[in-house]
């Protein structure tokens, strides 16, 4: 049998997402017992040009998609709209979803959510936070019974460059955010990573997971890096510090959900001090399995879709998974 | 309703499950749909003094465990006898195990997973591995469609004590390890860990899950920590790099496992490099979440009891778990 897949947006993230299932078929097939096909593509600009293989088809009509037989449905557009549309009547059609938008998630993860316990189908995000580090599932997963006492992380690779580099080759801000430009880290506009607000929505996500709700918008410290200067970070390596954008979660004795974001310095003994270039690495303080620290790399176009199939999969595992020295049909993707 | 566990073992582990056990009975509740009781506890010695609250049997004979209304049995005795044979007759029972036994794992692991299987049960391990670490879930849930090309882990709490307390204090092995034995980190014969055994057992156990089988032990490089002396980590130090305990595992183009523990000069920007004291880390690299690395607390009563507690509430999870908000029960254990 096989399981098809809608995929919506075809950035960096999407392009990622449409190779690897081309590319990965054998292990798809071990890990749930199905091929998977990728029949429809939704796109933004019909003019661009794709590498697409034919049979599938490719719209810029959402309306389009689901007229196609689809099982699932990945999102890779990013933003608020149209996406969160076109996730609320997907899931309102019983499909499940994959996605990758922490946009979407922090403003409206608790409403899809709902929608998709309604629709007695499901909502999958791993991908949302932290590239492909599979925090959002170890915190669900495996760390149940564990009180989380406090979460601090490092959730944007693209300040995590610009601090690094900016400390590395003792240039300004400026500079090096034109350097993460040049190289694909940045977006010309920057504003969402350099002010913090994609830290943020990612640690308004995490909060959900956690403690089942968010803090008050209001209550949140969110300041980005673009205030840094060159002295700051001159200044933190005199002592031995480095200046990293950390995010940080945790509940106060009151129960009041205390979140921050912000470029603090951090001395060599942190966990999170190693941490360089466009990694992402998310510290767990729990009072049974104590300090657990997570890293790699927070974004880019292999790593997210890593998050985005290995969600697919827990979605369809229990179809009728394989065991690994079982032989794997070759032919008839 | 109520969950039996009959707990085998009341040593470091044991006492540590045996505590956790009470003080999160909510949590567990929560998770499950249950509560949880301890009816019987095996020990070695009947003389010894222990805080065990009453109606609890505590006893010395394996067979008078059995013969408890048990639903689940978890192991913190260690070694392979008489551990292997208390395991065998309990998944023969159907009884699910849950244990931190790397050395029966590796040993034995594919024998106890057929009982397992042959008798519809299950056999449960993340804590054999890298003490609260969800290392093997992370492999096998969340990295079921990436290709693993190799790991890199620091698994021996002891021995990365020893090391760093050598470069730290510039103090010789024997003092290193005479600190360690005085902090409990180091038993009184501490060949199993500075003689690599442990990390060894541990490597073995992780190619398994990965390869689904284990290299010719022959074949394997197995160096300890015990021929490590000051000039070494001096000489290291002088090129800013650290000597730590690194097992490494990764198939050759030929197919075959290649693996090792040993002794290793590592550089600064090496992921394992910040790994200090009696922590472990393990850094798994693949194509397509490309870099990923895994840190925490390798041993001890608490982050020991963490992974066991973990891996129970997975096995018992889909009894009927309970919402976040939903209210819990409070009388009754």
């Amino acid at each position: 049998m096989t399981i098809n897949v809608a995929l919506l947006g075809l950035g960096t993230v999407g392009q990622g997402v449409y190779e690897t299932v081309i590319s990965h078929q054998e292990e798809l097939y071990k890990a749930i017992g199905e091929a998977v096909r990728i029949p429809v593509i939704l796109i933004k600009d019909s003019c661009k040009n794709r590498k697409i293989n034919g049979g599938v088809e490719v719209t810029t009509d959402f309306n389009e998609v689901l007229k196609h037989p689809v099982d699932v449905v990945i999102e890779a557009i990013g933003g608020c709209e149209p996406a969160y549309n076109y996730l609320r009547k997907s899931l309102e059609s019983k499909l499940p979803v994959i996605t990758a938008n922490k946009e979407l998630l922090a403003k409206k993860g608790k409403e899809l959510k709902k929608i998709a316990d309604d629709h007695q189908t499901q909502l999958a995000f791993e991908a949302s936070v932290a590239g492909s580090i599979p925090i959002l599932h170890m915190i669900k997963d495996y760390l149940k019974v564990n009180r989380i006492q406090r979460v601090e992380a490092i959730l944007n690779g693209t300040s995590n460059f610009i601090l690094t580099t900016m400390r590395e080759k003792i240039q300004s801000f400026e500079q090096s955010l034109a350097e993460a430009q040049r190289l694909g880290y940045a977006e010309a506009d920057p504003s969402n990573d350099v002010l913090g607000w994609d830290a943020f929505y990612k640690t308004m996500i995490i909060s959900d997971l956690i403690y089942n709700e968010q803090p008050d918008w209001n209550d949140v410290v969110r300041k980005g890096i673009d205030q840094v200067t060159q002295e700051d970070i001159l200044a933190a390596e005199e002592s031995k510090e480095k200046v990293k954008l950390i995010a940080a979660l945790s509940r106060s004795s009151n129960g009041q959900i205390e979140a921050s974001v912000e470029p603090l310095r951090i001395k060599p003994d942190h966990p999170l001090y190693a941490i360089e270039g466009v990694n992402n690495a998310v510290r767990v303080k729990t009072d049974l399995a104590e300090d657990l620290v997570l890293s790699g790399p927070g974004a880019g176009a292999l790593p997210t879709a890593s998050a985005i199939i290995e969600d697919f999969v827990a979605l369809f595992k229990n179809n009728k998974s394989i065991k690994n020295n079982d032989p794997v049909p070759l032919g008839g993707y």
